[in-house]
């Protein structure tokens, strides 16, 4: 089975933020036609969906965005919902007020469902256990029990793809570095929980981490005069 | 964990055919309280929803209807492209032209995340292994790693709960008939891939299976004296 299948071509789920921007260079060395999806769910930054769709025009990758508003409607959380103040520090119990509940597993299964009709069977998340931050969707387990789920739902072989579920966010700048990305995943992308592209807000969980591991980075490389 | 569960509630997948208001009457024996969710996919037999929104009535079912217009868009397929002849007979190879690839593990994924939004564990669904028809997500084997991965995914302890897993349709005319609902199955729902509720069209796929059953658990009565 493996002989007949599709690994010229790959569809990474796509936010416009720093893992799915990273995971998206790293498609574009491996395969020769990288497709990217993203999702509009009403998330307050609305400014991540124009980041994803820059990015997407500069690399010249075939780009949807799906609309995905039910998802607000039925998991309401401080990242749709600009009436609730996100989260500064992750909770000591339960997941943080920006987990919005099922949202990796409705993302995932939906390009499955994209990719299965492109006839591609390769999917890249940037999801990472190591910045894990409470999320349970974004742990490999859920991923694992995902995949063989989607091949049971849609008799197919999907493979989910996670090139950042092993590294920090500072290897993740070391790994866009080596892709020659460092400038584009700096002042093109989009994680802030507040809606400011590149920097940032500063203030928020996504932000500080984002920044510690910039940090440690230009530390890494003075070090190692890279 | 199992103490702290609600056990006085379920959410059942509702498309107002046979077997999903089978499992409707008896999520009512055995629950104080049943929600009832539909989904709206750009089915050619809209009526199914009317049949659905008449039986969740009648039952005094607080029913929700979600818009799932993105899976015809992404999945065309015979049932909801009208210029697409439904298969009347099950492909020899492959999976049938009314197959709608990940529908199900769409529609028990929303439905999750509404039941955990409502505090709610047991989801009720009417999928049958031995009704099986080439649909790969009606197998039992799919729904024990669905719920695996939706339990990890959202870090809540669903039970998807399969009534009819493992009965053909002549047992469940069997079944609506014990808990009193042979005239409301027989006369109320639709399950022809043709739209017409009731006896249906009699000749594609599905009313000849139900009409089968019937013909059968008939029989069986007569035989019974029951």
């Amino acid at each position: 089975m493996q002989n007949l299948k599709n690994r010229d071509e790959a569809v990474v789920v796509f936010s416009g933020g720093q893992d799915s921007t990273t995971c998206l260079l790293w498609a574009l060395k491996k395969y020769k036609k990288v497709y990217a999806v993203s999702f509009d769910y009403g998330q307050k930054h609305i400014k991540e969906l124009e980041c994803a769709k820059k990015i997407a025009e500069k690399f010249g990758v075939e780009h949807h965005i799906l609309d995905m508003s039910l998802l607000n409607q039925l998991a309401p959380n401080s990242l749709t919902r600009s009436e609730m103040k996100v989260d500064e520090n992750a909770p000591k119990v339960g997941t943080p007020n920006t987990f919005v509940d099922g949202r990796n597993m409705v993302f995932l299964t939906f390009v499955a469902i994209y990719a299965k009709q492109k006839g591609v069977s390769d999917i890249i998340t940037g999801v990472s256990q190591s910045d894990f931050s409470g999320y349970p969707d974004c742990r490999d387990i859920f991923i694992k029990s995902l995949n063989t789920t989607l091949n049971l739902a849609m008799d197919y072989e999907f493979d989910i793809i996670t090139p950042l579920m092993w590294i920090d966010k500072m290897e993740t700048w070391k790994l866009a570095d080596e892709l020659g990305g460092l400038d584009v995943i700096r002042d093109m992308t989009l994680t802030c929980y507040n809606g400011i592209p590149g920097e940032g807000c500063g203030h928020c969980p996504s932000c500080k981490l984002r920044k510690k591991g910039y940090d440690l980075y230009m530390e890494y490389k003075k070090n190692h005069n890279a």
